[in-house]
């Protein structure tokens, strides 16, 4: 019985089709051809794709009954924007954590932990971020009986603010065995009180003792981080994120939001790894799965490491650490194999490449799979930070993909100059470069590591400034963006390293419904205050999820 | 442009509404309050689901264009069988190895797995089953040089027919680190050649040696495994699987298939145990996917042996080794906290229990359950193949399905005698007394281990003969079903059991569309024939899936 009166609701909701009216919208998009496009009206189709967009002027479409009309009095409509290297589950643990930045003392600090710890009781373990004993005017390190005070039945595990030193309580101290018999390993420290009994602070190297031994988050915590993910994602108005790097856990845990229809944002996912695609689809990328939200697309690979690190793989030594050129990850070959492998089952290949030597390894590389996958290769090199000028123009002969993060730039901006030098530095961040040279940008902000805001990655890109205005007058400002083409970056030029152009990107007929409404037009204001720019409203498939 | 073109085909589609009438059809189906049901015509809906059973004489409902009309010529139609109880990924192993149970001599079997392994150049492990060499006339048993002149290059490992020796070729038994200085592990026997070197076979527990070192079947080969298994499950008349045991691996090959739209069957997947379940969907059960083809609804767990090996748990020894009560598995206290863990996260529990002891262990937890989840509880026992009299009734009492497989009793009858003796043979295999007390029974087949073919169950079920008639007045036949109540067990106690009884079981208005074409009318013939019905055509959601 109770399923005959199912089928009946079925058929009802079928027959409804209800489509959607947005009147009296300041809207733009950019269209398949990256022409600036405005339109005041948009219908939607109920199955969340776009039917037309209309200009000021023309005369309403007719709604049936049981269509909707919705009002966007004058308010700016964008194409949802697109972020091409983000990590979902990353920022959603960081977003559950025990944030101290803005305390002021370290009493204020102890409050915030007692009364964080009680509030989440489920939490095997306390992990936070953010102090700063100078700020705090404390004269010294926090101490484990400082947490102690406050939480001594779990373990607490407490980053600084940049990230470089780890303040531990007493059952943390327990778990990862620090001892006064610990030696600190090689680039680390072990703070220390009387006989050398480990004080709770520890720096750099030391902090994976305790670390490593923690442990991993369960179901519940992952499921809690996702769903904070989520959620910030659809604040900052991106409808869709390209993940990089997501193992078997994170992905059966994106299936279970997707079947529970709780995806409110496109992931397209990278594998972590050969090891990730084993598990998850070992034969061929997935389809596009509830109404293309989801799929297991391509596979992120790793040929160096970081700048900031020193770790990014360059040419040529370091320019502040003359013996150094930092770290491959591969030799060619198994580079090759690696990406090979990964093209053979279809899958598209995403490699992180920071250095201009790992540059020229991955685009060396490329160049041999180009002429094996013809018109089906689109592979991408992420971060293509720093650039041998002459390497430049190889992404746009050979169809690479250049996936970069503005905020890197301005967040970089001192580092890499002392890393690599003026000289270095024409290739290094050189958007417009890639661009004049023909090159397909997408842009992205690598949150957690960035703020996750693509308003801050739109600001960055044009101005080349941080968001405290500096320097005034724009860091190499010649690289920098016209607005248009950041947005492209941010929708089209992500839509494409996403192999979803045909879905998503600009609202054009047949594409996904996936807008935004802003508290600003960004068109109109001071390039300086785009990162200022609110979003009002995120839709996802014709469908509101999420409003201020 | 190509998004365009999609979205246009898809409003087109979803105009067209097609139905599909099937007329002149011999239709019977069980109804939802068990009643026979017969009817000439059947009308779906294009979403698969039945519209209407029409009986013979009715006025034939009224077409539109795009409409199908198909003529059933008069064969026997029946809703889909579903199996409570099988294990997928084994039956499509089973079916791509080597199948030497043909074979009339060594020769013989020589050219079939020579010709098997260059059929299969991409198998890491050349495996097989079924050889005799008893019937081959060999006087010997086969030997790793027999094997290695046809295959040199990888692993062979064949089972005999009983399952109970492995004939190995040298790369298999090198594999095994089996030498001339190797002892065989306690219940095992290595046969061996001159100075003590392995001959080739290995008997019982020496098995293992090779068993555990032959690597995992790469994604290939499970990927045509389950291709295979889906196959034969259509093929036999199944529109529905209980597959008892999943694992993360399979789970997600599942999934793959569903994405794809090649999942033929209705799987009902019971995780193998809560480390599954952990990896799969940590927090509740999975919706239904897939237009309701599958979905992670329960745990299996165990809590003893099986009977042949003596490990099933008896309250007093076995009549056949009066020292031995068999395995217990878990304590009581752990078997509650397991089972509690299930229902708690939302799963059914689906536990194994073969013994009298077992079976009392299982239904003392249940009770617990009961009471706390009260409507919900809706949990199983698989096998629940010796229970002692005195606990029959409590499966009705508490609502726990009896989920049990007919052609065990025939294969095990004689065996089952020795081992519990004729007086706890009173509650052995009693269906008829479960059905009586009330309980709810779900019939499968345990296959692989017995044959997937459903009418064999039926058979089983209603003649307690096996397949060559014996014992010609049928084992314990007080405790024979009808062939209407072994029909109800395969069709909508399975469904209840499952808790799926509103989706399927029965050919009736908003249920899906799951029926079977036959080449005879079981209800018309000698109930000895049913084993040989022949499924002509399965259909699932109302698109075809087999044709013979």
């Amino acid at each position: 019985m109770r399923a005959m009166v199912m089928a009946a609701v079925a058929l009802l909701a079928g027959a409804a089709e209800a489509k959607t009216l947005i009147v009296n919208a300041n809207g733009m998009t950019l269209t398949g051809e990256g022409r600036v496009q405005r339109f005041a009206m948009m219908l939607v189709g109920d199955d969340g794709r776009v039917l037309a967009t209309l200009p000021e002027g023309a005369s309403e479409p007719k709604l049936e009954r049981g269509d909707f009309r919705l009002d966007a009095k004058g308010r700016t409509l964008w194409p949802g924007l697109i972020d091409a290297h983000g990590h979902v589950m990353s920022l959603g643990f960081g977003a559950l954590q025990l944030d101290l930045s803005d305390t002021r003392s370290l009493a204020e600090a102890q409050a915030k932990l007692k009364a964080y710890a009680a509030a989440n009781p489920a939490l095997k373990v306390i992990r936070g971020r953010g102090w700063n004993q100078v700020s705090w005017g404390l004269g010294r390190f926090p101490t484990a009986a400082d947490a102690d005070a406050m939480v001594a039945d779990r373990p607490v595990w407490l980053e600084r603010v940049d990230g470089h030193a780890g303040w531990a309580n007493s059952a943390a101290l327990r778990l990862g065995g620090v001892t006064a018999a610990t030696k600190a390993p090689p680039g680390g420290r072990i703070e220390r009180g009387v006989k050398g009994v480990p004080a709770g602070v520890l720096v750099d190297a030391a902090m994976g003792l305790v670390e490593k031994q923690l442990p991993p988050p369960g179901a519940g915590e992952a499921e809690a981080a996702l769903a904070a993910a989520l959620k910030i994602i659809a604040s900052v108005g991106l409808t869709g994120v390209h993940d990089m790097g997501v193992d078997a856990g994170s992905w059966n845990l994106y299936r279970n939001f997707g079947d529970e229809g709780r995806l409110t944002a496109r992931i397209t996912a990278y594998a972590a790894g050969l090891q990730a695609v084993e598990a998850i689809a070992p034969l061929r990328p997935t389809p596009w799965l509830y109404d293309e939200r989801l799929r297991l697309q391509g596979i992120k690979f790793y040929a160096d490491g970081a700048l900031g690190s020193r770790g990014a793989w360059l040419k040529a030594p370091y320019s502040d650490d003359p013996k150094n050129r930092g770290l491959q990850f591969l030799t060619d070959t198994r580079l090759k194999n690696m990406l090979s492998r990964g093209n053979f089952l279809g899958y598209q290949d995403a490699t992180h490449a920071i250095g201009d030597a790992a540059n020229a390894q991955v685009l060396d590389a490329y160049a041999e799979l180009k002429p094996v996958y013809g018109e089906r290769f689109r592979n991408r090199i992420e971060h293509a930070q720093v650039v041998d000028v002459a390497d430049l123009r190889r992404f746009a002969e050979l169809g690479v993909v250049a996936s970069v993060q503005p905020t890197h730039a301005t967040s970089d901006k001192a580092m890499a100059g002392d890393r690599v030098g003026e000289g270095r530095l024409a290739g290094a961040y050189a958007w417009a470069s890639l661009l004049r040279s023909g090159a397909r940008l997408a842009l992205g902000s690598d949150f957690p590591v960035e703020p996750p805001n693509p308003f801050f990655g739109l600001h960055a890109a044009v101005t080349r400034q941080d968001r405290d205005g500096q320097p005034p007058e724009g860091w190499r400002k010649a690289e920098a963006l016209t607005l248009v083409q950041a947005l492209h970056g941010f929708t089209l030029g992500a839509a494409w390293a996403g192999l979803a152009e045909g879905k998503v990107g600009s609202l054009e007929a047949g594409k996904w419904a996936d807008f935004i409404l802003l508290d600003r037009d960004p068109m109109t204001i001071p390039p300086a205050e785009l990162w200022r720019v609110q979003v009002l409203e995120t839709w996802v498939a014709g469908r509101r999820v999420f409003v201020k």
